[in-house]
């Protein structure tokens, strides 16, 4: 799984002189893991709203003043556990969707199971739903993956669509606020909202409207390697 | 120009008991939108960071401590700035754009001014960059106009869409991507932003990709009525 936000990738073969550097980046790494997630554990159980830095260092065992090593504020903290959350979820997406091999399926059924794991993910829909910071989070960390896939399909002429970036960025943005509205309505209302969230999107990247209808009604091929959370 | 937040819709012809409740609430309206005007006009002046509240306050001619009497802090002044924004906006576009009949005509520019906008106003743009509670703020004051014509679009066969709400949210979260996007490149990449962001939206609802891409780069029909700010 990338991680972006790894300080140090000091390798392991070194210099002796190095080494220590790397180990500490290592413990580095091993602590602020320790802290997303606590905070998550912690957020599962009783909701975004109801955590404090000090359970969440306690939960990681570390001194409270440990905390701001690591972030600047609580709000950075959530951003960490949501851009945890996003990498795993796009790994999970990348290795479980790959025996797909039109574009448009492949887009498609990647959108259905964002808005699905949002809906299933209370922490993941309850930070999506709070952080103003959302949009850039995804782009940065499943932007890579979503243009790639357009491209494909442009490249395939399964796509018609100008630029390529403003279509990724209107896909994230979008899907922020499809999950808000999932997340809003009751639970039968949102029950179809990932196949009618995917069919806008094939719609706004070209495919005709009665092909994209059908296309996001497609048997959703399940996520395996993805935890439970 | 509707102000959802007036506090109190205190009319004229009330009973003597009332009136002074209506002068009272006059005057609170009247406070308020000074410490809006005066944010706005310091915020033009020198960016939105830049500008504190006893400037504010001081430009508005009330004392300090008057500010938390209409706002819990800078940020809901922030909001309160840009709800007047997308206001005003609303309301020049719905009397400029009444001319042309075809819904997709219709929702295509109303979307290109909204683009064109952000990149003229440097206080609207470095809002919606900003803030978080854009999305929100879009959906309540310019939602019901873009909800109206993507119905009007359905009725008259033009748009293809399962759910008028989804559509809706999804343009404004695209929207807010877009001028994002729009402020972050360069002038010369900004240039078609407008179009090419209507088209994705016109494909999104449903119009024909060849179609969608002619219909948003018709002759823009310019806003005779909005002031400059």
């Amino acid at each position: 799984m990338p991680t972006s936000s790894k300080p140090n990738d000091a390798s392991t073969d070194q210099s002796n002189t190095q080494a220590p550097i790397g180990r500490r980046a290592l413990k580095r790494e091993q602590t602020r893991s320790r802290l997303i997630d606590s905070a998550r554990t912690l957020m599962a159980e009783r909701g975004v709203d109801n955590v404090g830095i000090a359970e969440i260092t306690e939960g990681a065992n570390v001194g409270t003043g440990t905390f701001y090593n690591y972030f600047i504020d609580r709000d950075q903290l959530l951003q960490a556990v949501a851009e945890d959350a996003f990498e795993t979820v796009g790994s999970a997406l990348d290795q479980s969707l790959n025996t797909l091999e039109d574009p448009a399926e492949l887009f498609a059924c990647s959108l259905r199971h964002l808005v699905q794991y949002s809906l299933h993910d209370r922490i993941w829909g309850g930070l999506l739903v709070q952080m103003g910071a959302a949009h850039p989070i995804l782009m940065r960390v499943l932007g890579p993956c979503a243009r790639r896939d357009l491209l494909l399909g442009i490249d395939t002429g399964r796509f018609t669509i100008e630029d390529v970036d403003l279509a990724t960025t209107c896909t994230f943005g979008s899907l922020i606020a499809a999950i808000n509205m999932a997340l809003s309505v009751d639970q039968n209302s949102a029950e179809n909202m990932d196949e009618m969230y995917a069919a806008s999107m094939l719609r706004m990247v070209g495919v005709p409207a009665d092909e994209a209808g059908a296309i996001s009604k497609i048997p959703l091929p399940e996520i395996t390697s993805l935890r439970a959370q």
